[in-house]
């Protein structure tokens, strides 16, 4: 590799900018200038260099692209538009409902700014979403469903972690029984017949239970249209029993070319860690945007919008010699 | 939909272009032109206008896309870089170690005359060529083992019948058992290890058993480094046995984000024809290539280099909507 490498900046430092440290190092290319927190500096052990996001504007000829590594149901609203004003960047807002009008505000930023904002990166929205997009392309008649888990969804716990009294909390979505196999045999079913959401909370000191699995379980696009379970639980017990942070999932289409001619697309993931796999698909995506920024591109886009061979270290050429 | 529809001409009346014909049926803004055969046009029956492929040409202005149905052990090298002179095409080069050469013709060919070629669309190359690149770009670190079959391949079947003394022939993939649970647990076995080809093949009168047998099994790219067996059969019973197009398979990536942390990406196609299924992928590729073309864009591509949005009928605004 003669080329420079692409110099990245990390903004947050939780589970996914974690995540992304490990996924920089797996890339030759790809060089980590910096993490960036709203925390001490010096209160965080890393083996990168760690500055106050308040720091960040002076590093703006040193960072080919930021890695904007906050949760959406919190951060992604400030931090994305604050960010892309001096930088291009990647993010993973996975609020999919609110995925319309986050791309409107990223756009006008990114445009007005001149910069390229890659947003909702990661594997649902993400890599899940290229799946869809596939499958429906190539068999427009057929039903498309995807699966959760079994597994931790950081956006879901992070909702819950929102809301006042929580101190600590930990979602897991759940595939129901028999519901894929359902499926294969072509029957369509909703989201809240495929799944169930089970949630452990640590309550802080006087908070109150009942009131807390209401807001829990009436809230809007995270849980409302779903089967969830509350059960509260100390902070040892979340730790010792609830630390793992496995995921997986399952985007099916069962189509038909002609009346009675089916065609069947499965797609499935198994992760061991669900934020090292989500930072690693940013991390790529980082790639491209420095590609398509390089090439005089601005504004918002997503993963629809980038030619796949631009999140490959490769080269075209190679590309079509060794994967094609 | 508002927007005029997108005309396609179909070049080559075999199996995919009749699947072609199918495929474009249930895209409600794509419209068919014409069917171009290098037979009498008055022997086929097909219930779009046939005409001889010498009469191409007087369609340029009634053709956005040319669709190349032929095969690539024996039509395509001619075919696409004539095409390519007069239309925007896309094609379905299945040979994969010619790509290179073949990319290369027909990039200069297009490049010429200013005309866009998609090159080596199907699903292998074509749907899983791209999950081999999204898999390695998210994963750098791991193996990436692709499984054929069971089914019949058109390109290997096509290549056999080009031997003189072939009447008529079907090849079938096979993936080898318990080689895809040893690549689930890590193992990385070569395509000779992990599949086997089985041919039926009906003979001339005349026609040397023994010699054609040896030609096959020693045929480079197709069948040197598979294990192969030969069966030969009469037409009526290849017709009666080997007549149905089912096909299938499976790319798979095994990963490491950090060491001992793994994870898992799947992806497999069961397809009740084979033709109909890749036709469908050419099909939406027209869409993408239409709109490209329009954008200016000359050359040879691949889907390496589309755009996922481009396939899909939804607009960005509804796509980002309804499939992040």
């Amino acid at each position: 590799m003669t080329e420079k490498k692409i110099r990245l900046g990390i903004i947050g430092y939780g589970n996914l900018g974690k995540g992304a440290v490990l996924a920089i190092r797996q890339n030759p290319d790809l060089a980590l200038t910096g993490i960036f927190t709203r925390r001490d500096p010096s209160t965080i052990d890393a083996s990168s260099p760690v500055y106050a996001v308040s720091e960040l504007e002076r590093f703006r000829d040193a960072i080919d692209v930021c890695l904007l590594c906050g949760g959406s149901a919190r951060d992604l609203d400030r931090q994305g538009p604050d960010a892309v004003r001096h930088f291009h960047t990647v993010d993973s807002f996975d609020t999919h409902a609110r995925i319309p009008a986050y791309y409107e505000t990223m756009d006008a930023a990114a445009r007005a700014s001149g910069h390229l904002a890659l947003i909702s990166v990661g594997w649902d929205p993400g890599l899940f979403s290229l799946i869809r997009l596939f499958e429906e392309a190539v068999l427009p008649v057929g039903d498309t469903v995807t699966f959760w888990g079994k597994g931790v969804s950081q956006g879901h716990s992070d909702a819950i972690r929102q809301i006042p009294g929580v101190a600590a909390a930990v979602q897991y979505t759940i595939p129901l029984d028999d519901a894929i196999d359902r499926v294969r045999q072509g029957d369509t079913l909703s989201s809240r017949e495929r799944h169930r959401r089970d949630c452990f909370v640590v309550l802080e000191d006087g908070a109150d239970a009942e009131s807390i699995t209401q807001r829990i379980v009436t809230m809007p696009h995270y849980f409302s249209d779903y089967d969830t379970t509350v059960t509260f639980v100390s902070r040892e017990e979340l730790a010792a029993r609830h630390s793992g942070m496995p995921h997986g999932g399952r985007v099916m289409r069962r189509g038909q070319t002609t009346p009675g001619t089916h065609q069947s697309i499965d797609f499935s993931l198994k992760l061991d860690s669900n934020p090292e796999f989500t930072a690693s698909i940013l991390v790529a995506a980082a790639r491209a945007v420095h590609r398509m920024a390089t090439g005089g591109q601005t504004g918002a886009i997503t993963l629809f919008d980038v030619p796949p061979g631009y999140l490959s270290a490769r080269s075209a050429e190679d590309l079509r010699k060794s994967l094609l």
